[in-house]
C-alpha cells in the first residue's frame, strides 16, 4: 500500500508565497489554490520574475531560510512506518531540494525548472501532464492500493484516481467543490484518517 | 531521474542465508543466485520451514539481530541527494521491516508473505510477476530515466529494462552471463558508476 502525498501545504510551506512575502511582490502570492490552471499560473510567475529581474539564485536564497511545517518531520517519520511513501508535487527539484534535505529526502516525483546561462528562469519542464494522477495510475498498475492526500486543486486528479483520497487543510473552495473527500485539519486527524483508510483497503483485499 | 536498487546483497545481507546460518539448516542457504526461478525457490523454502516447524516469528527473531551491510546507510544517504530512490526487492515487507527501519524506511516495492492463524508461513503473494522490471517500465512511462542496480538473476529483468543497468557485487556466474552490464564491487565504485550513468543520461536528454 502506498501513500502519495502532496508537498507544499502538507509538509512544506508554500514556497512561492514565502518568496512573495520576502520580496514584497504581492502578485507572486498566487498558487494553485487561486489559479487551478498550472500552465497559466507558472507563465504568470515567470513573467513577474523577469519583470523584477529575479533569478533562480534569489529564489534559492529564500528557500534556504525555510523550514518544513511544524510537526511535518515527525508526521513523515510515522507515515514511513505505516506505508510506502511517494511525494507527488508540482514544484521543481531545484526549489525543493534544500527543504527535502530537512525531510531526509523522501522519494519525490516533481518537475524541472529551466534556466539560461545567466541563471534567469526561462521556463519549466513538466515531467508529464497530470503528473500526479498519472503516477497514482502507474502505481495501481503495479498492483498497489494507493491513498492520496493533498490540499489544492492540482491534487484533485490524484485524489480521484487513488483508491482513497484525503484532503489536508484545504481552502474552503476546495472543500465545497469536492465534498466526496474527507477533510483533515491537522496531523493528528490526518494520521487517524490514514489509518482508517488503510484498514478499509485491507478489508477490501481480504474480502 | 530515479535509481532503482535491489535490497539484499546491495544494502542488506541475504536474509535467508543469515537465517540458514543461525538455524543450521544448510538447504535454506539457496538464493536467487542459485535458483533463478523464484517460485521454485520460495516453494522449496516454505517446505523446509514446514518440515522444521519454523514460523514467521522464528524468522523475525533472526532478522531483529541483523544490520545493514557496512557502509550501506552512508551510501543510501548519499544516493538520496543525487537521485530519487526506490528499492525494488523480491523480499517480503514482513521480513524486511526491522532492517528497513535501520535504513530510515526508503520507499520499498516488494511482496507479502502469507501466514495462518498459528503464524506458520503457508505461502506468499507476489505483487505481480516480474515486479522489478514492471516497476521500472512504469516509472519510464512517467517520463523518468531509470538507473537500476542489483546483484543477482532476479535483477536482470530490471537491469535490461532500465536506461542503464549496473551490477553490484554479483557472483561470477552473473558477470559471465551478462557482460553487457558494468560491474562494481564496493560502494565507492558503485557511487562513481552511478554518477557516470547520471551524466550519460543528462547528456542524452540535452542532445
Amino acid at each position: 500500500m502506498i501513500a502519495c502525498l502532496d508537498l507544499e501545504g502538507v509538509l512544506l510551506p508554500e514556497i512561492w508565497i514565502e518568496f512573495a512575502k520576502q520580496t514584497g511582490i504581492e502578485s507572486l502570492k498566487l498558487t494553485t489554490r487561486d489559479i487551478p490552471n498550472y500552465d497559466e499560473l507558472m507563465s504568470e510567475r515567470i513573467n513577474i520574475l523577469s519583470q523584477n529581474n529575479l533569478k533562480l539564485k534569489d529564489i534559492e536564497d529564500v528557500i534556504y531560510t525555510l523550514k518544513p511545517l511544524e510537526g511535518a518531520n515527525e508526521f513523515l517519520k510515522w507515515l514511513k512506518t505505516e506505508f510506502q511513501v511517494i511525494i507527488l508535487s508540482d514544484t521543481f527539484y531545484q526549489f525543493s531540494k534544500p527543504l527535502m534535505k530537512q525531510l531526509d529526502f523522501p522519494t519525490l516525483f516533481c518537475h524541472n525548472i529551466i534556466t539560461n546561462d545567466a541563471g534567469i528562469i526561462t521556463g519549466y519542464k513538466l515531467r508529464q501532464k497530470n503528473g500526479k494522477a498519472q503516477a497514482v495510475r502507474a502505481l495501481q498498475g503495479l498492483n498497489f492500493d494507493v491513498i492520496a492526500a493533498g490540499d489544492s486543486y492540482n491534487d484533485i486528479g490524484m485524489l480521484k484516481q487513488a483508491d482513497i483520497g484525503i484532503l489536508f487543510n484545504p481552502p474552503k473552495s476546495v472543500i465545497n467543490e469536492f465534498p466526496q473527500f474527507n477533510v483533515t485539519k491537522n496531523y493528528n486527524e490526518f494520521k487517524n484518517e490514514l489509518l482508517n483508510s488503510k484498514q478499509k483497503l485491507l478489508l477490501k483485499v481480504t474480502e
